[in-house]
């Protein structure tokens, strides 16, 4: 039958809505008790009209309509989308289904991406269309690494003129307030934290191009070389303007987290530099500049509690010995040897997740799928009580060889394995079946109009750009 | 000013294309004669017109409308393409152009880039992409690696189950006469030649569906074991057969070469099969079973000449010692060796191509291009003779880890390192003048629409996706 869209199914619809609608509100808000007290058997009758009506993609349209009308329930929205992707197949349009439970909840809470806006810019049009992907995968945080060495898109109320002078281009290639709330309110509606990164004290220069005396100037023998280094730590300014920015970055965006860096600083600039020298001695830090990068996170730390929000950040900081609040997220992403940082720092206390072996950005000939896949995160020594201390991770696609033109394609579906990780009980381990399912994900997303790429030869029954 | 399509700069462009047109018929057809005697002082002073007045988008697309029009002349057309790209620069609509002498003819006549569309299936449009993006690149062979083991997409009028049953789907996942037609011309007025690649007798699984008794039978013991090897060497049927198929092929393609493969055939299941062990005993072969695919090899060379068509053959053939006919084309892609198998090609005076090192289906981190534009072809042990013999190259993009998700990010803007290889003089070697030249280079082609990924962090005036 070929699917229609008419007044008849718009019937359907309405009805069905409304049923499904009043029977949601008759579970509790608890996520938990929502998911397992599920009986699909009631809602496949309804849905069972709905498919013979509409079809797929009629369905995924009303979906989308639905989803972004406002005044709707943002898990009612979520769990229809779920449903659809279980349930509906590519090419066929009326579907049987018997009687099922289904008992699903995933193992990690915190389960990201990080795509970095720096080294390249990514269109708005790109960030929106990994979101809609990372809710097909599962996903529930969008780490946003906004900026970076490279270039300060991030259009601050504030300060302009860091993105006036700092974007590559300061119309063309920024994230205005609009842009940024566009990004939230979309991530939002699919269940999707945004948890923004503003990594200091390094990887500031283009900080430095727009907010004068920030950074720290480099000298060459006797004088300033021209160039600059971290973060000045040394300033009372430096406060005064991190204040203010976090201040303002604590009310645009809403999640209760930001991420504050604090990785792979350089001390190079900071010992050419006689005043750093001077503070260094009156502080009685010696010779030894990771106290001199504490002292600065430390004072950061303080600033962004007071505007009320918690902070993650790289281990780096966790590793100098800074003293955190309790609640601190320390992201773990060094490539040697995270098994013992996950050890050290859940022995600790401290919450975690874990990157280091999700690089996505490191592409290699082959089916690297499988080593994102076969990851165990829980594989470190330590007791339970620290193996409860790690919520989850991040797939991190930095941005050196990637826009918008290759993003996707790497993406996924080597991101959906590292969701299925994330997601599925820790003994869902089977690589050939792994492959199987992932593959149809894949032609599940080719189908929506994601060019996720391959896994190796074979085909989708529609490909990308086929008529 | 804003660039606008109205009747006003219609009659520009009418008026131009005719001076244009007659200015051009005054020059031989001699590609190379035409080439340096280009004095583009009075063709600019045209073009300086119309640039006021279209705009590079108008004029990219009247250049369209120009070259589809079956009636012009190829070279014009491509004359003006080649102008447009030298001459158009995205964000200015203005261009004023000293007159100006250029003198540029290509170091090798054979640049092409190898498609492969078995492993999967490539839609039509994802072909004409790459052809359109080849041009750009001043690439002018498509090596069309049409049919391979996973599956058999071309539609061949006199073997129709050849695709019936071979393809990953007969509708929806072959490549129509009408198909391969639109291909063709699509490519000609672009200046590229198809060459298609039909490779026997190994690479041959998907053939073995839609044509009964070509594939050897392999034997497990003394019985068959339901599996098939090579095609089938010791039947006369197999001749007959490729007697029909290339005699299509010939009037299909209407190129002077096709591409007849010959690579890594695995005599493991011709070993196993008695009615082979007999034939070979027959023909005093002994135990050397490239005796035997030499002997396949030769007769198909046989029939293919008869339909008087040049071909190209993979190294092997060549190693192998098969007779070959003088103007046979060897093309090297073994990795480990291509200096020393290109002295032996060229000792033995045939005609050669490189692949050896453009795989780029090969992909890793980082700016790999690199080390696809070091490549110097003619860096082997040989006289002046035996060099004059390497006329050219081919990228290759084979299709394990590729469909028309990825293929265009992943082979531009590498390829583009290799045609100005192919392309420039041989001392055209500095590394950080063609990063330069390179990053601008896929800009223009980002602004015009092709997903070219990026070489480093940076970013396109006009980005891919961007509103």
């Amino acid at each position: 039958k070929t699917p229609h869209f008419d007044a008849h199914s718009m019937i359907f619809y309405c009805a069905f809505k409304c049923i499904f609608t009043l029977w949601m509100h008759s579970f509790s808000n608890n996520y938990k008790t929502f998911y397992e007290s599920l009986n699909f058997s009631y809602i496949f009758t309804i849905f069972h009209f709905l498919f013979a009506e509409l079809g797929t993609l009629h369905l995924d349209f009303l979906l989308h309509v639905y989803c972004d009308s406002l005044s709707l329930n943002v898990s009612l929205c979520l769990l229809s989308r779920a449903m659809s992707q279980l349930i509906l197949s590519p090419l066929s349009f009326q579907k049987n289904i018997n009687a099922t439970k289904i008992k699903d909840f995933p193992r990690f809470a915190h389960r990201g991406i990080l795509l970095d806006t720096s080294r390249h810019y990514l269109p708005v049009k790109a960030i929106l269309t990994t979101l809609e992907t990372m809710a097909m995968n599962k996903y529930n945080v969008f780490h946003w690494h906004i900026v970076d060495d490279p270039s300060f898109p991030y259009l601050s109320r504030t300060f302009p003129n860091l993105s006036q002078k700092g974007a590559y281009h300061p119309y063309t290639h920024v994230y205005t307030p609009a842009d940024v709330k566009m990004v939230i309110e979309f991530a939002r509606l699919r269940g999707i934290r945004v948890i923004p990164e503003f990594d200091t004290p390094g990887h500031t220069q283009s900080w430095g191009k727009g907010q004068a005396n920030l950074l720290t100037p480099c000298y060459s023998g006797s004088k300033p070389s021209g160039s600059f280094g971290p973060v000045n730590p040394i300033l009372n300014t430096t406060y005064d303007f991190m204040t203010q920015f976090f201040k303002e970055i604590s009310s645009v965006f809403p999640d209760a987290y930001v991420h504050l860096g604090g990785d792979e600083v350089d001390f190079t600039c900071w010992r050419s530099n006689p005043d750093i020298q001077k503070f260094m001695e009156d502080h009685g830090f010696g010779h030894d500049y990771s106290k001199l990068e504490s002292f600065y996170i430390q004072r950061l730390l303080d600033i962004v509690t007071s505007t009320k929000k918690g902070y993650m950040i790289w281990q780096e900081v966790f590793d100098n010995g800074v003293k955190l609040k309790p609640d601190t997220v320390v992201h773990v992403w060094i490539g040697g040897g995270s098994n013992e940082e996950l050890s050290k720092v859940t022995a600790s206390g401290y919450t975690t997740i874990l990157s280091a072996p999700w690089y996505l950005d490191y592409i290699s000939y082959g089916q690297d799928w499988q080593k994102y896949y076969k990851v165990e995160p829980l594989n470190f020594n330590g007791t339970e009580q620290q193996k409860k201390l790690v919520i989850g991770g991040e797939a991190c696609m930095w941005g050196e060889y990637v826009d918008a033109t290759n993003l996707t394609p790497r993406l996924w579906p080597r991101a959906s394995a590292v969701a299925e990780r994330l997601w599925s009980h820790q003994n869902v381990t089977d690589i050939n079946d792994a492959y199987s399912r992932l593959s149809a994900h894949r032609c599940r997303l080719v189908e929506r109009g994601i060019p996720a790429e391959p896994l190796f030869s074979s085909y989708c029954p529609r490909e990308y750009k086929a008529v």
